[in-house]
């Protein structure tokens, strides 16, 4: 199976549009994971058994792994999705992006080390940065496109003939880049009204929307520009909002209820 | 001192703008290390201790260490570097780029992890994607500005009102991002005339100029277009030729006849 099929596969299952961010803070942990060497490990996994049957993907952000020297704790956390939620793809954060032979060996840690299923990439070195993750058939990649923060506009704002680069970075993935199936974008929820003329662009290519949550970005406004005729097409990442929805020991019964109320959230619009 | 300053009496101290990139592969390593737990850091050390005095800067790229689980490698080889060979700094090719809260995670494990003295990073964010580095006030982010790759043009040559995409980021880094002068670009040897637009646009800004050697850079032309009035801001970056110049044993030497070389040829230009 794909990660297309997957994912596709895992919005029917869950009838989930929710992903789950996995951007672990050790100094937002409960008290008692302090000190512990595998806090980072026993943290996520308890959110993700808390929300495995909500959810449509989990995303880990290697670097709040790296920061840590925690890349046993992230491979072992990957390994520990495929084994006990087998069907629910990993997409690591990661934001890539270099030349060929040095983007060989970026495919080799994301794919092979960690196993996950999808790695996210920036579209600024073109395609042949992108080619080397394409060369593994069932894995996805996912382009930078528009991003949610205030810097966001400085380059993808800019126009290029008519229209803005982040438009022109969807009409290349969609039509250049995406031959095998492979390829999603990223598209922040602070901006609805550009998820939609990305979605105009790109026909039926997921769409992975970070941005809800602690960024403010508005639910309804992002289901409604960027579902697809079928009410899918979206991960819509949450990651502060439900890792921290409680602070004592219980964190995995709060994360369960704010993962709960957000996808039900998400689909009263699709 | 900070990266800047160590970078400009590197510069003039070994009388060099050559940039000594370490991109191990083990599958080029001679034969006697095959099987070594520590191989990457043995052969790194080597190429290391027979090249300091040749360089302006050491630049180990992020992925050939992470694709083989090596990160324990990498920090050991950066200590050496700083204890060995004071004065020669250190950069992260990592090419990061994300929101300002994971930023900060990506800083946290190139300085204080690593010990790094600069990082690569991607512009496609914008500038809240880039000050979580300059928070380290003796620290260096050098921007992608044009890559050396064949897919470098996909978004770095549109035309963005008159000028090119790299051009515009290259305006941006100089009189936006750079504020305390903590700022550097990568430009490509592949493109000498490109190189010389981004030094007029940048002035003194130092530039990272990968694509000599194995990618097949002119010396000459990209020495003579990018160079200050002082004969430096250069930074020429070759990783293949020097690493695997020899194929047995001796290695280290042949690499140091490489660099020392490659060395000369570029001062024939200054």
């Amino acid at each position: 199976m794909t990660f297309t099929q997957a994912l596709a596969a895992a919005w029917q299952k869950n009838d989930s549009l929710l992903c789950v961010g996995l951007d672990p803070d050790p100094a937002k942990f409960p008290a008692y994971l302090e000190g512990r060497p595998d806090a980072i490990l026993q943290f996520c996994q308890a959110i993700v058994d808390a929300t495995a049957d909500l959810v449509c993907c989990f995303k880990p952000q290697i670097a709040y792994f790296a920061a840590h020297s925690a890349e046993d704790q992230l491979k072992a956390l990957i390994a520990h999705i495929h084994a006990r939620h087998p069907g629910i793809p990993v997409i690591l954060d990661a934001k890539r992006g270099d030349i060929g032979s040095t983007a060989e060996q970026y495919a080799k840690e994301v794919f092979e080390r960690y196993g996950a299923d999808a790695v996210t990439a920036s579209p600024y070195m073109g395609k042949d940065s992108v080619e080397p993750y394409l060369a593994y058939p069932d894995k996805g990649v996912i382009l930078l496109c528009r991003t949610s923060n205030p810097g966001g506009s400085d380059l993808q704002f800019l126009d290029v003939g008519g229209k803005k680069l982040y438009e022109h970075v969807a009409e290349l993935v969609a039509t250049r880049w995406n031959v095998s199936g492979q390829c999603a974008l990223v598209v922040g929820a602070t901006f609805p009204d550009e998820i939609a003329r990305v979605r105009r662009i790109v026909g039926e290519l997921p769409l992975l929307v970070p941005g809800i949550g602690a960024q403010g970005g508005d639910v309804e406004a992002t289901v409604q520009a960027g579902r697809t005729a079928n009410g899918a097409g979206l991960m819509i990442n949450s990651s502060r909002a439900i890792l921290y929805a409680g602070q004592d020991e219980n964190y995995a019964q709060a994360a369960r209820r704010a993962a709960s109320a957000t996808r039900e959230l998400i689909n009263r619009y699709r």
